[in-house]
């Protein structure tokens, strides 16, 4: 039985580390070195070739290496019937809300316009110092909740949007299809945390914007492909919206001749707003490798037909 | 009996009409139209001239119309005797925590980095999207007990000094002149909440700045007597300081030629980071006006001795 690790791209020495110390009984190594494809039953993988896993014939498990799961789902080839499972570590829940949290602070209190107030040396206090914001949280997984429950407590007006009913104190739960309107009409600031899924590509788009106080506030910290980057550059030009705040993008890094660049009402950063903390995550998956082993229920499994 | 409101540089219409529809029984005068100066026990003052109150010989209670109270004392012909209070509402807790954490934020997710990368169109993940923080409260009162506990609930750490010691969950406080340089060795962001005294002006000067981790960042929120703006021009210089924050200058409006316009480690706002609203201030006038009346307590009164 062995761990195998299929990130092309990243440099996965901590991880190898970090699995090796926390049980020295796992058997780690990394693709393409997979040794006999029939020792490979945990796959731990980041954006993993397509096809890649379709040898090793007696995976049990596949962990993502992260929180998002779109970079498993999207291969065709993936084996059927393979639990997939992804890590949300705690660091990783503050670091979102924390970022969130900053995003909503800036806006809410004009930090862009005292900046320029300060590069052109004016001393303003001619308008209120505060933008009313009344906040939805579109997702309310794990980070969701947290960061939902977070900004309530600032005294800020919070609701949320899911698949399912939530019950979280102080926080209006929208659900379902039927209820997206409703949601979108009390909220002028739109913090985008679903999970990406075939149902919720291009989910920010005009027609969803129009549904919106006039002059909202996006703020997209799951995936670029949730957005229809076109969409909210004229609702920009419409003054649907007022302005956004974005980690992720369609194509990443973002080409430099992308218009978001220069958009004066866009704030953007380079998908940092939280990362995987490997001291987090090495735990969750060997209690994972742990559970495959003993034939237990595994923390943080996918739900296929959710696709998150 | 009646309430004088003496507020020179201000427009006290909302005033006025907050305190006559709230109590009908309120005789409200505006000074300089004080009539027959006996009639006069509650003066609410903002900025009063010196020696304006001291021919009110009935005067009982003597309410700042915000949360400061130094100009009050600052008038040296002040009627001895006669109770301060001052005015510290919800709103004005909720958006001083607002700025704060703002701050606090930006600096720890290094905005203004990710803002100067856009305007140069580098996409640059090249090093930790987070500075670790220690966040130190200078001041414990009501606002910074607030701030304490919410940055504290986001996961920071934090700690506080003040006077006397706090109960605080989460909160290391530290508490007389004798822990003041521990409390300092532990922060790397500092937070000036203090109460503006003749002990705690010019606080924040280069003596302090040296005690604290080399590239902390500081906030004042407080006043701008609190510090002592030349030592964080040497401190920043010096890189013993980072960047600072402020919202609160010696002199305001800040003078168009004042080094903070152009510095690029100062961050600065025009003295809006909470401002008293009025219809929070309003039920607590009128309900020290009633306590006056009664004889009962007051609420939010000033120690002379401590000056807060």
């Amino acid at each position: 039985m062995a761990l195998l690790i299929v990130a092309p791209k990243k440099d996965v020495t901590e991880w190898v580390e970090g699995v090796r110390e926390a049980s020295r009984d796992i058997d780690v190594r990394v693709w393409p070195a997979s040794g006999d494809p029939d020792d490979i039953e945990v796959a731990l993988v980041w954006n993993h070739p397509e096809g890649s896993l379709t040898q090793f014939r007696n995976l049990q498990l596949i962990s993502s290496m992260g929180a998002g799961i779109d970079h498993v789902l999207k291969d065709q080839q993936l084996p059927k019937n393979v639990p997939v499972t992804r890590v949300v570590g705690e660091s990783l829940t503050t670091n979102m809300s924390n970022y969130i949290m900053m995003a909503v602070l800036q806006y809410h209190k004009r930090f862009l316009k005292y900046l320029s107030d300060k590069e052109n040396k004016q001393w303003n206090q001619n308008h209120a110092p505060e933008i009313p914001v009344s906040i939805g949280i579109l997702g309310l997984g794990v980070l969701g909740q947290d960061v939902a429950k977070k900004l309530s407590d600032l005294g800020f007006n919070v609701c949320g949007y899911s698949n399912s009913r939530k019950e979280l104190p102080g926080v209006r739960s929208y659900a379902g299809d039927e209820e997206l309107d409703e949601f979108l009409s009390h909220v002028n600031i739109l913090v985008c945390l679903l999970p990406l899924t075939s149902k919720t590509e291009n989910f920010l788009n005009l027609d969803l914007f129009k549904k919106m106080k006039k002059g909202s506030y996006l703020i997209n910290v799951a995936r670029g492909n949730h957005l229809v980057e076109e969409d909210l550059l004229e609702a920009l030009r419409l003054k649907m919206l007022s302005g956004a705040f974005l980690d992720v993008f369609r194509k990443e890094p973002l080409p430099r001749n992308h218009p978001f660049w220069e958009h004066p009402d866009i704030m953007m950063t380079p998908h940092i707003a939280s990362i995987t903390n490997i001291e987090d995550a090495i735990p969750l998956i060997v209690e994972n490798y742990n559970r495959v082993i003993k034939g237990k229920p595994l923390l943080n499994e996918v739900d296929m037909k959710r696709e998150y």
